[in-house]
Formats: C-alpha cells, sequence, structure tokens
C-alpha cells in the first residue's frame, strides 16, 4: 500500500526523470508470470536462471507444501547443555557458573520451550549432542514424548573443522551410541557450532543420515554430494539464530539484542520465504531462547506467523520427506 | 489482548489448516489446573515434570510470598570499585582513569542509588569486595545506614578459577575480615565475574554462609551441596546484569546499549517470573547504573514493576529466610 | 519545521539568555547566499574554507547532476564469494560451512539482489575479485547482463597492506585476467577488505584505472595522486557499508543490527548528501544484504530515497565521467 | 507527569502492601528541603553525605551558573586526525584507508561541525594533538577563527600508560610546541585514548595546566592532586563520548550503533545533569560526529537541549573560571 503510494506517477517528488519506480507494477506482473511458468514456486523478485546454473548445488524440488501453506518453517533447537564448554579445554569442567549457564537449557529452559510448543500444538527438531542425552536422559525423553524429532549434533560439541576424519567417526559414532539407548535413530544432522568438512558429509553418507543441517550456501533447501550419493542440505543462517543475538558469556563476551528488534528481522525473513514459498530453519538454544523474556519473544514470532500467513510448521525430517530428487 | 485477538477462529489469515493455535485456551486452561494442583505456584506453560527428574539442583520450595505478593524481586548491586582492575595485574595500578570509572561506583553511583531506594523505600543487596570496604568504608556504612543487606564477593575481586583452594580461602577470609571492621557478618556470597569452582562451594559452607549468588543452572532458587550440606543458590544471569549491556572501558571495548531496549528485557522477565510466581534476581554495579542517564532508567523499571503487578522487593537474606528445606 | 517551532523567540523554554537559536534562521540565510556565490553546490552547514586549503586531497568539481537530480547515489556491491576466506590460510578451504556462506553471495543473494535492481530500473556497481569470477562466471554475466558495471576487487580478496609491490601486482593482473576472460576491462578499482598502500596508488594508474573506491578522508568525490597522474576518488565509509551491521561469522563474531536503525542511517546520509548536493556510495556484499530479511531493507531504503527527493542512482563509472579535472 | 499518575494512592495495581512509592512524593520533597539548605545544588535523588565523605577528590563548589543557567553543557571534540594511528606502528604508515578515515576528522568533518556550531551560535572546547596542529595548521587557525578554545591532546596521541615519564614529558612538550606555533596555550589537557598515569597529574602542574579532562571518579567537576597543587578535574565518560557507538574500524571493528538510541543517552543525561545543576561535558570525534548522517544528530541533541531547559554551553575553560577553590 505504502509502495502503491510511491509508485503513483505524478506524485510531487517522484523522480521522473530518473524513473526509479516507473515502471515497477508491470515489472514486477512480467517477474510473477515469468515465475508463475516455472511452476508453483512463485519469487518477490525475478529469480536470474543465469545464477542458477552457476550453483554447483541445486536446489532441491518441492511440488507444493501440505495443506496448501505458503512456507515450510522448521523450529529447531540445539540442547547444548554442558557439552560446548567442556570440549573448549580440561580447565573449563572447574567453571561452575558457566557450565551452570549451559545447563539451564535441558534443565529448565527446555521445559519452558516444550510448554510453548504444546500449547501451540507445533512440532520442531531438537539436535542433542551425545554428552546432553548421557547427562539428562530426561531432557531426551521429553522431547520425544512432546511428538518432535530428535537430531544429531556430535557427542561433546567438537567443531568439526578441528578434527580429523578418525576424531570426526569417533564423534559421530559416539552421539549415535548415546542417543541409540535412549531408543533414537537420528534421520538428521548439524555440526556443533556449524562448522563442517568434507569428511563430515562423506561419513554422513556413510553412517546412513538423510539430510544435513550446517551449511549456507542457499536459504533454500539444496543437494549436496556425499561420497558418491546426494545428501540433502536444509540450510540456516547466523541472522536466523539465536546465539548471535543473545548467547553472552564472561569468556567470550558476546551480544545481548533488543528482543524485539529480533522478532522484526525473523518475521521480515518469514514474508520473504512466504513469498518464495520456501522452507526457513530458524536454530534455537535453549539456554538462550529458553530465558523467560525470550520465550515471550518465541511465543510472540510463532503466533504473529501464524496471524500473517499459512504456514506449515514442520520437523526437518518432515521437510526432506516431501523433496525431490536431486536432479 | 492482542492475542484474544489472534486467537479467534475464523479470522482472516487464521491457519486453520496447521492448527497453530486452534486448541490453545483449552490447553492453557488445562496446564493451569495441573500446575495448581501442584501448588500456589503456577506456570504459564507446561512444567514438564520429566524435565524437572534429570535436574540435581532441586528449586527451592516456597509457600508464599509475604502478603500475597506475585513475584518477590531481589535488585542486587555489586560495588566492586578499583577492585576488578587492580587484580587484572601491576600494571593497571598506574591506570588512573580507568581506576577513577571504577571509583565512580561507590563514590558517586552509590550515593545516587541509595537515594532512589530510599525515595522508592525499597530494599536491596549490596555484594561489597573488601578492598572496596577498606578503600570506601564510608560506601558500606552508607549501605547499611540505609537498611540494606551487605553480601561477600571476594576481596580484590578476583576470579576463583584463576585461584587454587589455598588462594580461594584467603579470599574469603580478607573478605571476611574486611566487612567485620564494618561490623558486617555476611550472610551471602556473589563470586566476582559470576564464576566459581568446587573448592568455592566447599568453603563456602567451611565459613557458615547460608546462600550464594553465583550460578545460573535455574532462574528459580534452588538448593546445591556445598561438602555434604546444602546451600542455597540465588541464581543471577547476564541478561539481567547491567554490565553486559552498558560496561565500556578502553582495555575491553564493550556494548553501550539503549537503556530503553533494557527495561523492556528486564520487563519482560519480572512478567515471566510473576506468571511463574518465583524469585528473580537483577545484578547491578553502581559505576554502571549509577550514571546519569541509567538511574533513570532504573527508577523507571522499578515504578513499572510496582505500576503492573505487585512485588516484593526483597534482599537476598529475606529470601533465603522463607525457602523450605532442600528435598 | 520542527526547527522553525524551536526557534521561535519567546517560546516557552527558549534559553532567550545563553542565545542558542536566536540568530540562526538568520544566520543559514547567510550561509547559504555565500554558498550560492561559490557555485551551484549549496551546503547546509556553513563551508569552512580555511579547512578546505588544508586539504591534500581537492574535492572533485561536477557541474551539475543529470537531469537536475539532487544527489547522485551509487549502489555498490562487492561480490566476495568464497574468496575472502580462502584468502585467510589454508586451513578455511576445510571450513565448508563458512566458505558456503560466502557462497551464498554469488550463489543465490545476487539474484535477488539484481531482481530487485531490475524491479526499480536502478543501474549499480558490482566490485568482483578475479576468483568469484573464475568460481562463478554466471554471476558476471547475469550482472552485466543486466547493464550493470562491473569493478576490479583484487583476486582473492588479499589485504593490499599484507603485500608488497610484486605481491600487489600479481593480485591486480590475475583480477584482469579473470574479469578479462569474461569480456569485462574494468576501470575502476575497490580494495579488498578496504585497506590501500601508497604502492597500489601507483600500479592503479600504470594499470590504467580511472577511479579507486577505497579511501575516505572526504564524503565527496575527490582527487588522489597515482605516480605523477590524478587518480580519481569515489569514497566509501565503513557507516554506509552493510559488513559492519549484518557481518557475523563463527571465527570472528561481529554485529547483527536491527534493519530498522540501518535504514534511517542510511537515509539521513542521503539527507545529507541530498543537502550538499554530493555524491554518495553505499557499500553491500550480496552474502549479507541479499539474505530475504535484508533485500527488503534495501527495497525500503532506495524506494525511499526516490519518494524523498530527486536521486540519480549512478554507477561509479557515471559519476567519474563527469568529474571535472583535477585543479 | 508520568510519575505521578503512577504515584496516584489507590490506583488499581498499586501495590499498597509493598509499598514502593506510596510516601515518595513526601520523601522526594524533603529531599529538595535538604540539599536546598545545603546551597543551590538540588539533587534530584538524595545525596548521601557519608559517600561524600570518603571521595579524596571533592566535588569543584559553583556559586551559579551565568544567566541562572541549569546546567552548563561543555561539547568538546578531540581532532585525532592521523595521529592515534600512526602511534599504533610503524606498520600503520602505509595503510592509507585508515590513515584517510582518521583525515576525514580535520579535512572534512571539523567544518561541518564549525558550521553547526556558529549556526547555533554555541562555543566548544577542540582538544587537538600536536601531530594535528602540525600536518592540518588550518584546522586549528578555524577553530580559533570560531571562537572556540584549543586543549592538549598529547603530540601523537600516545597512551600516557604506555610511556614513562620522560616519554610523557616529552610527548607533552612536543604538542605545546606545535600548538605554539599557532599561538595557542592551551589551559586544558586531556589524555589521548582517555589513560592517565600519577606521572601526567604531576607534569600537568608543573607545565601550567588549569585543568585537565580525563577522568571519571565523578561526574561533577572535581579536584585532584598534582605534585601539591590542585588541578581542576573536567570529567567525560565513555557513554557520553561518540566513540564507542559510532567508532568502526577494519582492525579493531567496533559498533554503529543507533543513533536515535545515543541521542536519547545524551538527552536523559541533560536531564540528570539539569536536575543535579551540575556541568557534564560530550566528547565527540570529528571523524565520527563528522559524517553526514551524525551532524544530523548532534544538531537534534544540541537543539534539544535549548528547547528543554535553560543550558550553558559552556567550553572548559568557561567553566575553569567560575570553580571554587579546592578545600
Amino acid at each position: 500500500m505504502q509502495r502503491a503510494t510511491v509508485c503513483l506517477p505524478g506524485k510531487p517528488g517522484y523522480p521522473v526523470v530518473f524513473g526509479l519506480a516507473a515502471g515497477r507494477a508491470i515489472r514486477t506482473i512480467i517477474s510473477a508470470v515469468v515465475a508463475a511458468l516455472a511452476g508453483w514456486k512463485t519469487h518477490h523478485f525475478v529469480d536470474h536462471l543465469a545464477i542458477g546454473s552457476i550453483m554447483q548445488n541445486p536446489p532441491a524440488r518441492f511440488s507444493a507444501w501440505p495443506g496448501d501453506a505458503e512456507v515450510a518453517v522448521a523450529l529447531t533447537f540445539d540442547v547444548d547443555g554442558e557439552a560446548p564448554w567442556l570440549s573448549e579445554g580440561p580447565e573449563y569442567s572447574r567453571r561452575l557458573t558457566l557450565l551452570s549457564q549451559g545447563r539451564f537449557g535441558p534443565a529448565r529452559g527446555l521445559g519452558r520451550i516444550l510448554g510453548l510448543l504444546a500449547e501451540l500444538d507445533v512440532t520442531a527438531t531438537f539436535y542433542v549432542p551425545g554428552h546432553t542425552a548421557d547427562q539428562h536422559p530426561g531432557a531426551v525423553e521429553a522431547i520425544l514424548a512432546g511428538g518432535h524429532e530428535v537430531g544429531h549434533h556430535g557427542y561433546l560439541h567438537r567443531g568439526t573443522d578441528g578434527l580429523d576424519a578418525a576424531g570426526q567417526r569417533a564423534e559421530l559414532e559416539e552421539g549415535l551410541t548415546a542417543l541409540g539407548k535412549l531408543g533414537v535413530r537420528p534421520d538428521g544432522y548439524r555440526s556443533p557450532g556449524w562448522e563442517l568438512t568434507p569428511e563430515t558429509l562423506d561419513l554422513l553418507g556413510e553412517l546412513g543420515f538423510r539430510y544435513d543441517a550446517s551449511l549456507m550456501a542457499d536459504d533454500r533447501p539444496y543437494w549436496v554430494t556425499s561420497g558418491t550419493e546426494p545428501l540433502l542440505e536444509l540450510p540456516g543462517h547466523w541472522s536466523l539464530c539465536d546465539w548471535p543475538y543473545f548467547g553472552w558469556t564472561s569468556y567470550h563476551g558476546g551480544l545481548l539484542a533488543d528482543p524485539a528488534a529480533v522478532e522484526r528481522i525473523w518475521l521480515a525473513e518469514f514474508e520473504s520465504a512466504r513469498q518464495d514459498r520456501r522452507a526457513v530453519t530458524y536454530t534455537m538454544h535453549p539456554e538462550a531462547i529458553g530465558r523467560g523474556y525470550l520465550v515471550r519473544m518465541l511465543d510472540g514470532v510463532i503466533t504473529a506467523m501464524a496471524a500473517r500467513g499459512r504456514p506449515w510448521f514442520a520437523t526437518h525430517a518432515q521437510i526432506a520427506d516431501l523433496a525431490g530428487a536431486a536432479t
């Protein structure tokens, strides 16, 4: 509406000479027609096919979202607990405050999140390090009891780029063992700290994972190669993660942002995804988003999404089930 | 109210298919009934008992807050003065600007804070390093004259994780001596820089402390173990501390946040605590919150709390007095 | 208007004694007259000629902008891709997540940006490292197909101050070769990471560049010396770049700012440039500004500029074409 | 007004039981009476005399501000130019972009600032490193021509705590020589990077400085000791400086804050100073605040101050002239 006003030719101050928006409405219609011809997936902005051709990571094709949804929203939570700090070095095992800050995730924040999801009848995906599963088995049980998905998130949250292939294999297998003790055989993996090496991709295929959620080359699901097999990538991004906004520790500092601004950012991305009719993944941590003041923000975000469009709140497994074969 | 509108079935744009909030009102009522059966402590969100079982740090039980208050609010201030910088190394003893930045706390900011608390008739807890007590005895006298509590905050604000058991004992005993000279025998302790080791916990019990305010595994008061005895933990968090928002020094940088955003964050946490009917601790530093522009923010925060609900502004000692025995 | 109200003498609370704005209106008129006598370029604030005399970098003279535009706006995009991370060290070649974060630029963000520019009928300048051109030739082809300018941005995005003259020459020549394979002979250069050494300036002249976009000594185009020849400088600034606001990586941290605040900043600078009737350069990165939520912000910024004034959206080459000779 | 509403007894939601603000109005009146008895300097908050007694840095006494002003506002600008970067190490002399970022201060930003101050008829204090005076003599001449004060800011902006007494003496004397060539004999000093050592204080007295603007132990002018003589301190603070909000460089990062938030912060401090009837110092850098979008903010800040109260915009020298003798 605001735009329509701006686009009215002849409006005082309208830069007729430089013609910024003169033909915008017409061009937008043409773009939409072109996009419509390419299938159900319409884009707000022109999709330059020339760009697509340079991508060695082809986007996955989805015929439609269930129930005529406009957008697939994956709410995902990394239940890190004490693991990330313990993996930083032996001196961290004495730092009880920092460890307790992580422990807040499974011990307190998770309960709030599960309660909210139950209230809103939304299912989500929880990536759980093996160490968290061993230390807090009740946390995993509660996640499963809520009907949510559990994914793999390493064992001690060790960064993949600090490990060789053997070290990565051990970390993956220990994680599988820990989750297995609780009856979980994960379909998906997210790398600790969001770093991935070529060895990781190969191991994911070998160990039978169906999808990964660690890369960022696109904001649509896309195909990568694991060994010789295709592996589905469900990408995230730091701007859609709670940690850069709300993660603050005494040894690393950080930011404590205005939740109102983050709510606007996440909803703006939701609008973008809705117009693209794509899937979008939000990544959170119970030790951050599970704080009282932030669960209220999350509540507001989910509620606003439901009010603004027709979102499908889906687990990563549910989205992966719908992905067409890699071309 | 905004929510009620959102939840109305049939509202245009309401995602009937994906049913986000369809049964929300009903589920919320059920949650409240279940919570009510569990005692006076109602939770806004479902409390998953499965999560509770994994906590090795059981929350303390409170039968009720005085005067039918909905929430217990502990305003706490760490009167660090010059100590934190002096503990960083001998070269800091020449850095008069940085030292003066800390000195502003007891010399100027504290007066403003005590004046505000007196105006608002609110009592608070002040954690004072022994070094501050030795250098600024009048600061401690003024705190006591205002009817506030004085707690232990180390001697030279040395981080516990950089000290062995003997070093920690010395720091604790020197702090007790310094406060003792001013007639203070503290009941509570907060670790400098919010880090605590197993040795600290043992020493706290041995030295007769009743509670600690250094850990973060929950946002409700909970029990930890000191030696073989239970010790009450009154947890805080960086998001409820002024330093990550307003602490800026030339050697460490930092953030200088928008006070309006922090006010919203702290009030949102207040609302969360109010709905949980729990205690909540805010942690501040006179050298930060005592600046003219921030005392105005603190005034606004306290006034808004009083206007929005029925808070009990309590010292940590008053809250500890009401904590039921550890189970 | 708000100002006019403030300036009314006799308004209650008006500081007559200290006379802040008493003569402001009169002084502003005098300033405007003086500025008008100096040519078409009027300044909102008095231009102290004494300051001008100390500048060894004289501002370029422009007789007028095309079509009676009030301001020349250069939208520029550095299509860094994977290059910056690869230049940081060999260990980065395994860090697939970080590399994919950069890859998002040419692979996904660029398409959105080109689509938006096409819709708004705006041309822009894209600075492309040779490595990006080699890895993503389709990206360069799409930029050219959109009628935009392609500039030089090094080969592997190596910082100039880490290279000697020979290393810089190699980086420049490799970049020229890579762009040349796609038919591009760039007129302009922007240094990777915005750092430039005296050797770079000499090499730019020797290699036939007409202008540089790496320095910040003024916010008007100005002349620098390359060898013995003048070289046009089209200055930028970090506050007008998306990276300090929206660049966040796991190894370097960063900020994820409120887009609404950045929009206000960029439009305030636009107003300043409009009043100065100067050129202004905005610098962006497809991996940042190309995220869904930020393309929406960019859309809002450009649309607001068109609605508020008479901007000329120009490439750097177009602006350089109009620059008068160095004096 | 908002407060009055909050304080009305019987208002729904008013916490009668916990009595937050019940007696606030009465207590505020008593405070004001007590403060009034202590002289013209009234404080919004109770001034705890016990705190005053621990200050070894007694606040300076001012009988009144000229013209019945409520508050003395010192706008101060550190014209650093290239000096801070050159002092960091020899490798910085090749980094032309970073140097040009500093050069923007005297070459471009200063002119804008002087123009604004002339329009608003406000005088200010400019602290100028000797190196800036040598490199940009026209900048100093323009400052003097505007009727402003020039203070000492070191020679090459070297941090005092990295220098011994001899090094500090050389830096001070070189600065005096450089300013002296332009006819300036400064009365005041601000340390580069806001750090000061005991040797600096002694040297300031020996070299005949009347006041310093480098410390932060109070937010009122106060007395320190230089050798055996009192030296007036005109304190600043990072929260009232533009650099932590708007200083961003490629080698050190930083923050680029929302100017609207900074405007609110600076005006809130102004209100605090106005209620205290004290002097307040704002510290800025032409390379930061002199950017187009920020000069507009500064304009808004000064204009709002004039509209809200009766400020006396004064140089540091003018404030120092009024300070009563140290007790």
